[in-house]
């Protein structure tokens, strides 16, 4: 069964800097794209960015996307609420997510976290080593341990998320510090891989490893629910466990009214 | 060392419906509090109400606060969101926080987990039987298993929250449902101690396990960190791990500006 | 790819017992081989017993096993503790295994949680609802939400089990107990799930979502590492992260010897 | 209240190395307790060895301990299996255990985690800084982020253990290996916590941070119960909760017999 995937990036690094452009030619987003059906074959990967109308998220292409992909760095700020909102409702709904990077810090992400998921950092062409901490994981398969990136941002603890459901990948800097570079989430009926290893400034998304484990992850995020479908409140009846009723009210009539 | 508690109780069911005012005399923030002063006796609680200027919720009011402990149900809709982000803010940087019953639906429960926190519920008098699930749980302390509380509204799964990082309770009803019924969470640097027995139609805030467990996660909840601080995102020069430097932005001075 | 089933049964109410014979005619065993085959159409599924000899599971029974089901009550003390000591090798090596009802209390589970495992029961015909506590898991996928069984045996907390890596379902009983009664753990490279419904008097085993439930485990429960193989302690030199020595010693030749 | 600890310590590598009798002239044991009893003043620190008889481990000492701490290396295999047995019942009824070090291989913690409990190892003397990841945990309290052990015994993932039930902390190496290197267990009625820092090739056990920590441990793992107790399975019939029966057996007398 086709697995619908969306790309989103933020896209304006590379309109502004040359050596951004230079590593990204066709940008990060496409980069992503393209890594993710080198190893889904059956994966249909479309991408947009953050200067289309409705961001590219409209209702009608996240209800046909399985799962999303975020890249965002210098401009959260710019994503309009209302999208973060829809996003967020098709995530619970169901959609699978996948965030990116200094996707950390984006406005869907943190609004899934309830945290500020703030971190310590250094750009300084630190040596990432990625090492896996849950061997038998889906997301873990068919890369080395550890996946050795040259040249990345150093990300380090702590990192203020919540404790995350499954510890896949801890990586490690030249410099010294830990991350907990890739974890699982589930909030609502959806699915969510975080996974830290990329940087503008780095050709991290043209690396192999990090490349499968993207797209282990992709694969990973699709929902096993038959359809997409929001948690809702309901009451239900003494014995009866399958007919719920929509809620009337925190308050009965005032019998003093 | 003194524990400063502040319960905030929504404050309206003892207004409009008699016969919670009966069961409540002096309002369940206040026999909320009573429970906590029986149990704890280094505990110092205050109670305040949501029709209080600023919900009695001012930033120097939550600096005062070691733990809040949260009711609400009727009006949830009527917290202020500058309010709530307030509060979001003190639990983040060190305030713990309790949240009781319908508090699930509560704005600031809900920004604290990132999920819909809905349930099934149905008020029908059935009995609910509280069983301990983590029995070295400070929060499970002295009470027996199971808690016997003879009518209460029923809550049932799916409850719609993140993993809890610890299960301490877990509850049936009559009708056969089953509900999470005491989770903990850290976010941040504060802990969240959620327990959902009690309901403005019954007396449940005066059964004495129940103000024991309240009173336990009181305790539990404070921090143990020095003083209040909100997570921050700073960088780290190589090999200097304890002086971070404040965010400048993400896009230095573009090349062909 | 075809994935071997081994369910292996006790066998001996089956024949001491003519009521279990009356219910289950087959055997428990074949009765749980015959549900997973209906629902997983590229599993080979086999049966074997406890007097059989070594239990039917020779080292090379156990290497061509993908997956084993266990279902034991009346005689965990007769399993043979070498032959325990294979199964578990052979779990931490990569073999799924599914541990069923009063199996909770066999050798080999034991071994794998290093906790007592004892519960709470009682066998007087309790209605039993399980209740999926994480809907978007691949093992409750395709069942009610809550699966009834009309007469099963109670269990109920304090289930002396490790907290589970993931919780799928918890029961409740007529009579008000709770049991945690779906749980996955990962112990070494196995994939673990517990299931409590079923028991030796009632016709559990024959109830179709049941069966499902318990294909599903099956599937989950396969290993997703392309060959078996055991954690082992090995040294590795700086910078050759990928070529481990044997462990030659702890002490190297006292200097005054 | 006071808090009796007991520090086991092998002491096999202080008689035979002079370069471990250098630096730990009163043995690890009683460096360690040395650094209890520093941070701890309303504990009563004593040591015992591998060599006493029953290794110092009675059931009437071990039932006069409140926590248990384990240093083991080079003779692991000579510990008695009876006495492992007994200190694991203890552990599951209530005595609290720190597992140091190289006691990750020991027969206690072994059979405590149901794994290999396997790592990767290399004693070059690399750079160890032990990072927080849950700043709110009273085990994390006092101690700076990170720890620096300026020479250390590498211990590198994949860790073979259960997945923690709380990670604390995260060690990295000058070689670029990670390990989960505090991480805290409940078994039973028992709290473990395990902590990798420390070889007895390095003044490790001098620190005053890592000493902080392990006292911290201590502290943290007494247990909250009011007295020992082993779990144990038990009947209950219907509607009464608080009085178990004893387990008669798991067959009725045959029909046919």
């Amino acid at each position: 069964m086709t697995l619908n995937v969306l790309v989103w990036g933020e896209n304006r690094h590379e309109q502004i800097e040359p050596h951004v452009r230079e590593i990204y030619p066709d940008g990060m987003h496409e980069t992503i794209a393209a890594g993710i059906r080198e190893n889904l074959s059956d994966a249909k990967v479309s991408t947009t960015t953050l200067d289309e109308p409705e961001h590219g998220l409209t209702d009608e292409v996240l209800a046909g996307t399985d799962v999303l992909v975020w890249w965002g760095h210098a401009a959260h700020g710019e994503v309009d609420d209302k999208v973060v909102d829809r996003v967020y409702q098709h995530v619970l709904s169901g959609m699978g997510l996948i965030v990116l990077h200094s996707g950390h810090w984006s406005k869907i992400f943190g609004k899934l976290m309830g945290t500020t998921c703030t971190l310590r950092w250094r750009s300084e062409r630190d040596r990432e080593l990625v090492w896996t901490i849950n061997p038998t994981h889906p997301i873990a398969q068919g890369v080395p341990h550890p996946i050795v990136i040259e040249q990345q941002e150093m990300y380090g603890e702590f990192f203020d998320i919540p404790v995350p459901d499954e510890l896949v990948f801890v990586s490690s800097f030249s410099g010294g510090e830990v991350f907990r570079s890739g974890c699982t989430f589930r909030r609502g009926h959806g699915k969510i891989f975080y996974f830290s290893p990329g940087d503008q400034d780095y050709p991290v998304y043209h690396h192999k490893d990090v490349r499968k484990v993207i797209a282990n992850g992709v694969k990973w995020a699709r929902t096993d629910l038959p359809e997409r479908a929001l948690p809702t409140l309901l009451r239900y009846e003494t014995d009866d466990f399958f007919n719920g009723h929509g809620y009337s009210g925190p308050i009965e009539e005032p019998a003093d009214a």
